[in-house]
């Protein structure tokens, strides 16, 4: 167990200052105390009062997502989280959460057994129990990318796809980009669908052309491109937005063995910005979800609930990272034609398709 | 100035037990440790602490809203936000802001010279000039109804529009009504917008029959009503969903003067939960916005953006109040029949017209 020796040493300030950041003094900057308190969780530092009072403890739970090496996408958030909670005197339990553990322990019963306070439920999916047990529970609970509707007791927290693609479409129209295709994730995920329809109205505030062969759903995975990269090429598409980082990987390596170059000929975008993006072959221009900030949410926000807010979602605001996947556009024909480009008419309805069957995001 | 006696005294609970709800001390329930610091508040306490740190300090800066008696819409936002700042003891300037301050003062420069960390701006329409300075501001700020996009020094946090127009139209389908109009407030505010979209999304998703001459802008004022209602009940409409709790007092004394009975002929439903409303003949089922967490949701936001966490907006869940202006319906015949039931033909263009232009919310 660390100690504040420790991380006076880490940051090169003195024994009196991270005191004075980790016990609420008031003559050092915000600043500064951020990062005293990071330096803490970090370090695995826990302050006496916390170790005493057991009453006052937090949960994340993890299900379908990797968290625990500094690589995986969940690795920030649940730091994030911790730093949040340390700052207002909460301890927290990390764990990750099988689909037939769930089966055979109800949410309420084993949070309350627990005695977890709140908890912070990361990757889990429709088909994990404990997401549907989150419709009436009473537990406070905040999700990562879902959100359930109603329950006061519930939130659901996520990055801002609408800005998100809106900042991809920019970038590439401001580089002369016109047919730009996007390859999503899996339909019937709603973060997915929230994607799709901020990538159609990003076009459409563009006056760009919409083409429904070019707006598609696929997998998170890398596989994923080689069903749709060489339709895209087809029709001459010039850029390709991706689901995720994984997706772009794969849509990289599709363009390179039909004899395309990234960026030269067709530009890439992917989305998440995890520790692979700046590897590969170019570094990959993303979106970055902003995962640290994403975890000091998720403690703010089931805080905010645990307060009676009845907070029903949050949306953080991502960055473009640009990087060596764009450049200008150099234009191609198309080997098959469209023969609708855009209109409101093929759109409208996909939207509409979209926001009739779950709450805006 | 209260003592903490006067605490006390307010709760019947002992002195020892309200110093350990101002002072962090662990061993009351987080319950009772809320009503001690909201008793604190409106009481006027300040602790010996706060009054030394005037470095901590936060501002609500008010436009075009009511807010200083118990009856006007702001009275509780401000409370819940003074709450959320004392327990995290954080001081706090009320100050309503005319717009040719605006005009004469500079929002950096005036937040700046006043030492505040960060503002919350209530009432701020499109016409004020520091709602265009926050597009661009670097200072904290989180804006009630209202965003800006791409800066992440700014947030906007409201009511979720979607969830509480879902609970009016399935009240309302609960109880035999199909043809539902809805009396939004003025056209080209955000918050109109949002409503819109959320009314014809639920309508849709319920498969109620969606009229375009049953679903108009009018104004945020009770005198709205005369010029919209008349047309609704030719059009056979059985209940109206109105903007605000305002316009539903138009409605209601409307429908009267028609010879329409409220709710045996016309179910009226309102949205805010003004004190008015329940003082209305009938007594105005509404649209509960959850005005005091509303504010304290406004200080956690904007101290989640003081902490560097860019939230983009964040929506609280409402709730339906449910009194006399709502009964089971009694089917009449139109004077005025439609040719056009519904279509998403017709509703997905308005729908895509209100998306493309703005981020969703």
């Amino acid at each position: 167990m660390a100690t504040m020796k420790e991380i006076a040493e880490r940051l090169g300030v003195s024994l009196g200052t991270v005191s004075k950041g980790l016990n609420g003094g008031r003559d050092i900057s915000e600043e500064l105390r951020q990062d005293i308190l990071n330096a803490a969780v970090e370090l695995g530092y826990t302050s006496r009062r916390s170790r005493k009072k057991d009453q006052r403890k937090l949960a994340v739970l993890i299900a379908n997502m990797d968290f625990e090496t500094e690589d995986s996408f969940g690795y920030e958030i649940v730091l994030g989280f911790r730093q949040a909670a340390f700052a207002t005197d909460w301890a927290v339990d990390v764990l990750p959460i099988a689909r037939d553990f769930q089966q055979a322990h109800p949410f309420d019963a084993f949070i309350k057994q627990e005695k977890w306070s709140g908890v912070f439920l990361l990757g889990f999916s429709f088909e994990d129990p404990w997401l549907t047990e989150c419709r009436t529970t009473q537990v406070p609970a905040v999700l990562l990318d879902n959100a359930v509707n109603e329950n006061p007791h519930v939130a659901g927290i996520g990055t801002d796809s609408d800005e998100a693609m809106n900042m991809s479409v920019t970038c590439l129209m401001e580089l002369g980009h016109e047919k730009i295709a996007f390859l999503n994730g899996s339909a019937g995920s709603r973060i997915s669908d929230h994607r799709m329809a901020a990538y159609l109205s990003a076009m459409h505030r563009h006056r760009l052309p919409i083409e429904p062969n070019l707006a598609v759903y696929g997998y998170y995975v890398a596989d994923a491109a080689k069903y749709h990269v060489p339709g895209f090429l087809d029709r001459g598409a010039t850029a390709i937005l991706c689901g995720n980082d994984l997706i772009a990987s794969g849509v990289i390596e599709c363009c390179r063995s039909l004899g395309f170059s990234v960026p030269e000929d067709v530009s890439v975008i992917g989305f998440d910005d995890i520790p692979l993006a700046e590897q590969l072959a170019p570094p990959l221009t993303t979106i970055r979800q902003p995962r640290a900030a994403l975890g000091r949410s998720g403690c703010h926000t089931l805080l905010s609930i645990i307060d009676h807010v009845p907070v029903s979602r949050t949306l953080l605001r991502p960055s473009l990272i640009v990087r060596g996947s764009v450049a200008a556009a150099r234009p191609r024909v198309a080997k098959k034609q469209e023969n609708d480009r855009d209109s409101v008419e093929r759109v409208a309805p996909e939207l509409y398709r979209i926001y009739a069957h779950m709450p805006m995001f």
